[in-house]
């Protein structure tokens, strides 16, 4: 309910408003992913969600974009979900005497743009929006109420960042990096048990908020097994940061103390990993887990050189 | 759902931010309502509220402010409200497992500044909070699924200006005033129908989205039966700001044809009136509904100097 000490730093939202630094203006990349798993997100609705049962103690469905940031992807996202769910209504054939209404809850940190969000819903949506502001390190929603919980890379962001990082005296401080790229052991595991915390909490809260039922679907960087985390996108893009940042310091621009304080608050797991995760959680049952090719970028991106901008400002 | 043609324009949402002249730090008039209804809704819920109808459909209790603008008087409330309920609550001795949750909607129009409500909410809050943008001139929630709606000084927002004050045509052209204090019987209609058409329309949305055995508190300005509008309080707050308009015209600051094009949406009926217009609509009984005296105003209000400028930037 009240921000809890576990609470993400508000300091972790994406930029607001719609200028051209803003997250809205710089998020085809996420957008890609709302649009390449559009079709999976459809199936799983199809295959799995039995509307009967969920209907049949609300005339409501409920559904949440977990850390929903703020432009057209997550609009986009709940509209595919929204005609998924419509689907299969249909294709069940349920005895009801009305359609159910949907009720649409945009989760982000409190720091999220919100004015941005809603001055930009669609005007002829079919759905009750409203926005949810706090951490999904947490509990966010009263038991038992939501229906569907969809989250489009938001999990890799870790609620803090470990503490044992910033220690002088500790294996795992992470002297001249800003990440776990390249680090010892004792720094990655850090950050692993950080996520692994993290994301305990986060089903714990989800299970609460969660109709028996419900269906979660939870978009997440993962990095496929056996290929060094150095050589995965993700990856890259942090050792290019990582490489600037160290520039700036050689350079005197920021001292080397600045560079050993900052650390990215982001994990990415591999699915192996995540899969235990949420099997040693116990309170989802995984109905299908994989990973999607990093597809194909933004149809303008037709040489390296706007590759690249793109790949800077998308966050 | 998305908006309409009936929507409330959104230049009539309050100042935002945290500034000299937001609403947050210019609205302790309001604020003097929200202390002095407080003993009122309290003894409304003990006799009223018949919690254990409300808790036999839901673990949840969903309370809305309906137009909560910026800022502490609606944290005020709400948490008054809760506390009553939870009184309530114990006073039933209600054979329950588990105590409810409180889901609290903060709605007002989409140009509310939210991010501002969002960072301002008390941290050891004892309830899952969301904000919901849009008029309460339409709806705003699922059937079905609000126990309890609260408004406070909301509901003499018209959702626009009577069409008819503007044109030339008219009998109710509304030539040299801004509002109907002082003006023909026709402008004076003009209003009070715009009025009663937004009240129908509010009427029917809350009772779509109340739960059976639900309960509305709403506090609006009204007027005492018998007393010339411009001797109340709005009234000749309105009559002072219309009397400062005339003279900006007279000195050629602003053009005629500016104050002609200019009109305050808001109208404030007689108690009588309300309770004609609640009772045509058919959809809520009135347990109770009575006009408070204007009070005290707030104890810094030292000398009628203060008082006059807190009163200038109530809103």
């Amino acid at each position: 309910m009240g921000d809890s000490a576990s609470t993400t730093p508000e300091l972790y939202a994406m930029n607001g408003g719609d200028g051209r630094f803003s997250y809205a203006k710089n998020s085809f990349l996420q957008g890609h992913n709302v649009t390449a798993s559009k079709g999976k997100i459809g199936e799983a609705i199809a295959e799995k969600l039995d509307l009967e049962i969920l209907l049949s103690t609300s005339k409501t469905i409920r559904i949440v974009d977990v850390g929903c940031s703020v432009g057209p992807n997550t609009f986009l996202a709940i509209q595919s979900i929204i005609e998924s769910i419509e689907r299969k209504y249909q294709a069940q054939e349920l005895n009801i005497n009305q359609k159910p209404e949907f009720q649409v809850f945009f989760n982000d940190l409190t720091s999220n743009d919100f004015n941005t969000l809603f001055s930009s819903l669609p005007p002829d949506r079919q759905y009750f929006a409203a926005g949810v502001p706090g951490s999904f390190h947490g509990r966010l929603f009263p038991e038992g109420s939501i229906h569907f919980f969809y989250s489009c890379i938001a999990l890799h962001i870790l609620s803090k960042v470990p503490e044992e990082l910033l220690d002088k005296s500790s294996p795992s401080w992470n002297r001249g990096r800003i990440h776990y790229i390249n680090a010892p052991d004792e720094v990655v595991n850090a950050y692993a048990t950080q996520y692994a915390k993290g994301i305990e909490i986060f089903l714990d809260a989800r299970a609460k908020e969660m109709v028996p039922g419900g269906m979660a679907v939870m978009i997440f960087p993962a990095n496929p097994t056996g290929i060094p985390y150095s050589q995965t996108f993700t990856g890259a893009m942090f050792e290019l940061l990582e490489s600037s940042i160290l520039d700036l310091a050689r350079e005197g621009k920021i001292s080397e103390a600045q560079v050993d304080s900052f650390n990215l608050p982001m994990y990415v797991p591999s699915l192996e990993e995540m899969m235990e995760l949420v099997q040693k959680n116990g309170c989802f049952d995984i109905e299908k887990m994989e990973l999607t090719s990093p597809g194909v970028l933004h149809e303008s991106m037709t040489n390296t050189s706007s590759m690249g901008k793109a790949i800077v400002m998308h966050e």
